[in-house]
């Protein structure tokens, strides 16, 4: 058994991360630190945890595990790391944005998609944004192919759990029900990470991507849709989707329009191409809790440690 | 034109005051207190009135206008007229909870349909509470007809603008999406004003008003229900209470099954009645913000100053 | 492995009874017929199982089978019955309202916190309703400590699923978002069921169930409350329901009040018990597809075939 | 007064007509025709009418008003006019797509930020679409500047309202709540008279308006983001925005960012500007019923009549 601990255990993504590690049978979840919840039981926070677990939260950081999975928070995680000794052979999978850039730091960044057989050799991992994530699976194909040569229009709407648990004017349901905004217009800072891997992927890459994103009036999940210029004909743009992730796990191509409740409760991303004019259209939708936070964590974790990548993560579809 | 005042200008009964007051074709709305939002445009905090109005905020009482709203909160109407001198002859509308109970203060309950005379010649007037109104509506025929017997059993369930503006774990947005819970089931602080009316009307009636209130996962409204041993007839039942509200401006009886959008954005009570076995069976809605707020209260500005009831109160529902 | 059918694949309990047998460890879902689906995949139907299976509906009835869980809707359980031949030793499991009254037909009551060793040893069974799953389970301790002495009332409200996937009036988006209704006051069909359960726990109980059910602006889940006279203290009752659900699986008693998204997505019951006056006041919150349906319908195959409750029925709650 | 009708009083649009209509102090609602409704009661059909008309449907066209609403709905606004013969004296507002294109029928486009004047001398008038109300007022500035020199690329989202009372798939409840999905991308039906309507400013225009719609998860309201590349500054840019719209009634640009619920149940569009880079950006918001159908049908219908442009449109906000 993997023996697991998560640091920063209040939050949504932490939240999310024990309903899955509790269930999952590869997993042991040894503790689930917090400063804030020390004492009470995972159940008191995390309210549909009763009948699942008695543990309660913890404040003493122990080495003696697998892998930490950390979830305080951006910022938070470099602190974290600072302040204690975290052995080089524990993996470490951060859900925060500290180490998803390049900057010298020695985080591999976890999209297996992208970087699977690094995620396999290398024990620092960087868990990616949900809109990166959501972004990312549009665009790979077509950065893989080193076919984007120009900017590239890009809208997503995200449910209010992307914004965490802050009480926030605009997470007040009396505000946020039935209602819709854009925010951070061209300047989501996702963006860099998502550059990052484009140019990873094709390095002469240097368009603008021109990424819109909504508050939606729901809780779960994001949907993105983006354009660009590309001399592909359908057919060929249709092969490049369908062979990138002919054999993803959780990744899927469509031939039909998509919706985000597909895959609400789920680490899946589904994709649907289609081809207008002269431009690539593509759709992509995940649950920006799961694909997009925690079930990509358990993925990542699942890879590194050689198990079959769905392990804990059959997870049962919202749908309705 | 009648020159109003509303005391504590941020919230939301205030916001819906001044929605309904600005587009009042016999007020003038002469200034908006808050010291909260002092120096800020009322469309900066109410952000729906951009184009409507260019005032700003005050934080100077001025006792110079004919009809002065209190929205200051449960507690804080008592201590502004406490430290302010409000002349005698301005009438004070209070939409706290402060002055409901007939404890000796001159303040009257302003209910027009039990009380639309009283509310002509007195200018302290104590606004209903909002569940309190829509079981009083419900309940009125029967206790006016001293037909109430034994234990009335109510549920209702209310918006979340029925808790304010402030930011609780049961109005973030990711809580209270698709969520519904009960809270303070017995002891709803409305029931002290509904057994106060209901013995007003009937006065010898000692049995138990059961009311479990539930949180409902939309943004305005009440939808109460509730039944009651009964020996009228069924026909006598609809007698009764079309009579009642016969000649009512905003309360109807109808022979069909209600919903709660028919009346929202409205200042409307729709009740339908129905014999089920031995027992009246009723249910009644409001718009909490309106009928079950600052919507009454204009009504009972209207009364007071001799306007006819529905001036500045033809509002268009929302209906979908 | 357990060879399983479904009968009936197209509707909502279906599409989530298929969701859970694909990842059931001990199920291999053999086939599932639609007469109105046949030839389609079925992720074509039920949307979200993209990348999940490549099995395609089918009309040709096989008895070849360990179990077949009748999911066509209510009236049509008999009519397949008496269409074709199901072996005697094919275990059903029948979703519909047909079987669920004891009149003289071979099928047992699958509530398994009442009947348990009864669902062990019968292949004939009756999944209980939605509604009547969470009503009894809020009045099993009482009823099986005969302390059940008046009339009980009670209210619920139901998402919208529990409507199926008729378009009607009343499941219209933009009538039913933001909206609130009553429906079948006293006379909802479940009602009989849990007359029966009651009767079959304390034979002599002749009160009657005063049960509101309401239309919920949510998808999925049922919140019931409750209350009826008591002698029994509030510490006696909550012996009562602890000692009754101490070792269920999945129904749990806890002492904070509890809201619908604890158990959305869950096969969960979640109890909570309070005295006021002379009351016992009771909460219960169930998933209507789940532990309403299709999750309870698993668990009584599960404990037929002598699986472990819990198996392929540790789903992640939706939380958020 | 006006003598007014409504022809094709079932769907939304009417039903928004006959609420503003029934309290406009300058119009007598004469008649409402419905071959489906005939000899219903208005508050039969549209139920939040209760207590406000006691008139019904007819099914006889009487050509014997002022003013003729056309809702009968795409399509079929053509096929009423072949039948009928309507005076030409009587003014027709058409809410339909019929004439909305210049192909030689006498209809003016009745958008008033751009045609008030030609709406004054023409009594056959095409009421626009909601998204081509939402984007051509984002847009009118820069393209009555003749500022509009490539690619607009736009996104917009709008609630359920606006595909009508039609119970499709993605209208039902239990699909549509929580979940959002793109259609018709670049070939949304409005953008013909999008097109037309910047020709009209800027002849030479010859780029793509590239135009992803949403389906979103709330009832009422459209809103519009999009940008373009420009040569303006941004205070020219505001300028630009702020000239164009100072004496409008309805719409207003603002400094600060915007969200739905500030012009949900209003007649307002409210836009708000950006630079970012060497982009205008824009977002716009609208209710699509009311200055996106009905609200500006009767704005059409004050102007033309030489009634104050808010007669009867000083609605309420939703606000919340």
């Amino acid at each position: 058994m993997i023996q697991a601990a998560i640091i920063g255990g209040g939050g949504f993504t932490a939240g999310e991360l024990i309903r899955i590690l509790l269930h999952h049978p590869g997993v042991n979840l040894n503790y689930v630190l917090s400063e804030s919840q020390v004492g009470k039981l995972l159940s008191d926070t995390h309210q549909d945890l009763i009948g699942e677990t008695g543990i309660t939260f913890t404040d003493e950081y122990s080495p003696e595990v697998d892998v930490t999975f950390l979830c305080k928070g951006h910022g938070k995680s470099k602190q974290f790391i600072d302040k204690h000794t975290i052995p080089e052979s524990t993996t470490i999978i951060d859900l925060s944005r500290d180490f998803r850039l390049k900057d010298g730091n020695p985080y591999i960044y976890g999209l297996p998609e992208l970087n699977r057989e690094v995620i396999k050799n290398n024990n620092r991992i960087a868990n990616p944004g949900c809109f990166a994530t959501a972004i990312q699976l549009a665009l790979l194909p077509l950065a893989q192919a080193r076919a984007l040569h120009s900017d590239v229009h890009l809208q997503g709407i995200t449910g209010a759990t992307g914004a965490g648990q802050a009480k926030l004017d605009t997470t007040h349901f009396s505000w946020r029900n039935n209602n819709i905004s854009v925010y951070k217009p061209f300047k989501h800072q996702h963006l860099t990470e998502v550059y990052q891997t484009i140019q990873q992927c094709q390095d002469e890459y240097r368009s603008e991507l021109c990424f819109i994103p909504m508050r939606g009036d729901f809780t779960r999940g994001i949907l993105i849709s983006g354009y660009v210029k590309t001399d592909l004909s359908e057919g060929e743009l249709l092969n490049l989707y369908h062979e990138q992730y002919a054999h993803e796990p959780f990744t899927h191509v469509t031939e039909h329009n998509i919706h985000l409740k597909q895959v609400v409760n789920t680490n899946k991303c589904l994709i649907h191409v289609e081809k207008h004019g002269d431009k690539a259209f593509i759709i992509s939708a995940i649950d920006n809790l799961l694909k997009g936070a925690s079930g990509q964590a358990v993925q990542n974790m699942n890879i590194h440690f050689g198990l079959e990548e769905h392990t804990g993560l059959h997870l049962k579809p919202m749908a309705y």
